[in-house]
């Protein structure tokens, strides 16, 4: 049956960091399973199975990363199809999207969306060699340019064009590891200060250390289920009110601009319209930083503030109890970022704040959640917006 | 607007084969550029677009070629939404799947679905270790199996069990490449003999050389359209009678028999419930034949045959003019194998024989094709069904 409305009714996640005793099946498995049971579901009743994962392939020479997390899962007995989504650090988000796509078109009344990422394998040189994979190879990364650099080049040209003080860049990464310091899936759970952030070790300059999201092994998964479902069950989902996802140039060198990314701006305007929402009526936002000056563009981009202007609202506050919190989770800077599991791990992030089931760190009756996921240095955004009546 | 039926209408490729002046990204557009022209739409009239590719990661470095093919097909001003899907050599079929659901959601009136795999960039003992990416890497690859290893158990077994000689296997190989001499776009062009295909050099006994299908280059792309587009336009698709997928145990010692798919049987099984038809009523077939064993077992788990009587099938004629014609396009063998364009492949081959397009290798009034992608040596397969009124 066509399903008019998707929720989210479960999610589990295998705590972020870096797991050197874990391979990339183990983590996918955990956080598929704990979904599975904080839905109050059996596996069998899993019409598919979307797994989102970004560099498998390259760190641990493992492709179809789907098949293996449900065979290991003990589950291939089910014969449950999957496949695996790769849309760079957008994976999860575009995961979540096909999620809900299928269980609109009536396909499915139940659906989980998991993503894994093992991002500890990689050593030295790999390093940038490899996650240089989701740039254009040809026209960005064999010239040099690394991810950092390109964030690098957006940071410089904002703080000349809009005069900031770099404390603005940093009090996102304080943000970020002081309400990760709640979260105890998180990668990093020590708080900073901004004397910190300030000082820590340059990495591509303006940017150093404190200003870009760690390499993090970690999985996320949540349960989608059908209106249909949920009605017949008398289950409280959370419910996806949008998802939107737009796509532009893959490049740097081929936007009109290097601050404002038109593929979040486009996805954000999109989302919000279906949801029949505005920015000033979401309760809180999770944005793809995974350079905290992508974090600041994105609040822009998103509609929380006008280009230029996102300081005044950093300024006034991101915290939890402030009036938007920003990345409750710890965000990519804190809670960490494994590629692939970084957007479906925001949804985990807003299924549990929306369902008061956010422990330390829950927000005060939130109504609405924005979650928005970024491919690369912007060639592609998804904008989730879940809701609770 | 919700879709009840979903319709391919249109088809392009860029010729499989060893494409040494060729990037991937080229290859991708090409494809991509041509089906759009055949569907008579604008590029602008794409509400997304799925690209299927199994290592572009490993082989080319390149992660999120979806992004990199709209870009390059100089489209990435439209901001259209995409992403690839990856299922191993089952990539093709899994996006089909995605794009034919995406329309039946509502949320897409035009789809296109790539598939794009450049192999020979591949060199030496790479080869094994990269496409051994598909395999479980801890349990099989590490071990020494190869996909080719793999195969080879399943013929021996198959070989002794049914005593059927090797002359059955050759066959479906010698068809292959009498078909692809047909195909313009095929990757081999020779005619082979029985006895040239018996003389080979030996791969993993008992398979040789012609009993594998070869890495190819490739790209292939199909324009999926919903019921309201094809209505209003006046447009003759071709009809998606059904889509299945269906996923077992990854690894071949996990499986209860090894000549005998399960994923195969139960989409097979369920697409033909879906299209409420029966295998005699197929007017053509194309199987996945990485290695000719598997064409033959696919040939029984789809339903043409009883287990360990596909033989008699094959030695009654498997031509375009024999009553089941089985790998018009040339198959694997010899069309070719860019693992990720594949099942993409399959799709263009029968909207061009359902359409009466296929020039010299045309059958004589199809109505119905089944299209038949497998994941590795059989961890998942997709099963669609395709016809005309």
């Amino acid at each position: 049956m066509l399903s008019k409305n998707v929720y989210i009714i479960g999610a589990g996640e295998a705590k972020y960091g870096e797991l050197w005793d874990r391979s990339l099946r183990d983590i996918a498995v955990e956080a598929g399973l704990k979904a599975v049971e904080d839905a109050g579901i059996r596996t069998r009743d899993l019409g598919a199975i979307y797994m989102s994962n970004s560099l498998g392939g390259d760190i641990s020479m493992q492709e179809h990363l789907s098949a293996l997390m449900s065979d290991h899962a003990g589950i291939a007995t089910e014969f449950i199809p999957s496949m695996r989504i790769e849309a760079s650090t957008a994976s999860g988000g575009a995961a979540i999207r096909e999620g809900y796509l299928a269980i609109k078109s009536g396909e499915y009344d139940i659906v989980m969306v998991g993503g894994a990422e093992k991002m500890t394998e990689l050593y030295g040189n790999e390093n940038i060699d490899i996650t240089s994979s989701i740039l254009d190879r040809e026209w960005e990364a064999f010239e040099g340019a690394t991810p950092a650099a390109l964030a690098a080049l957006s940071a410089r040209k904002y703080i000349k064009d809009f005069n900031i003080p770099k404390e603005i860049l940093a009090k996102l990464s304080v943000n970020d590891h002081l309400n990760a310091s709640l979260n105890e899936n998180a990668h990093f759970r020590n708080k900073i200060t901004v004397e910190q952030a300030l000082k820590a070790t340059m990495i591509a300059e303006p940017l150093n250390l404190m200003d870009c999201a760690p390499l993090s092994d970690g999985a996320s998964s949540i349960i989608l289920a059908s209106e249909d479902y949920v009605r017949k069950n008398g289950v409280e989902g959370v419910k996806m009110l949008s998802s939107a996802m737009s796509q532009g140039p893959f490049a740097l060198h081929s936007r009109e601009c290097i601050y404002s990314v038109e593929p979040t701006k486009r996805a954000a305007r999109k989302a919000l319209e279906d949801a029949k929402t505005k920015p000033e009526d979401i309760s809180f936002v999770e944005v793809h930083d995974s350079y905290n000056i992508y974090g600041l563009m994105a609040l822009e981009d998103l509609g929380f503030a006008e280009k230029g202007k996102a300081g005044k609202l950093i300024e006034e506050g991101i915290g939890l109890n402030d009036k938007l919190p920003v990345n409750p989770s710890g965000g990519l800077k804190a809670k960490g970022f494994p590629y692939g599991a970084t957007g479906v791990g925001q949804a985990v992030e807003a299924y549990l704040q929306l369902k008061g089931k956010a422990n330390k760190r829950q927000i005060k009756n939130p109504t609405k959640a924005m979650i928005h996921n970024m491919a690369g240095s912007g060639v592609a955004s998804v904008v989730h917006i879940l809701g609770v009546e």
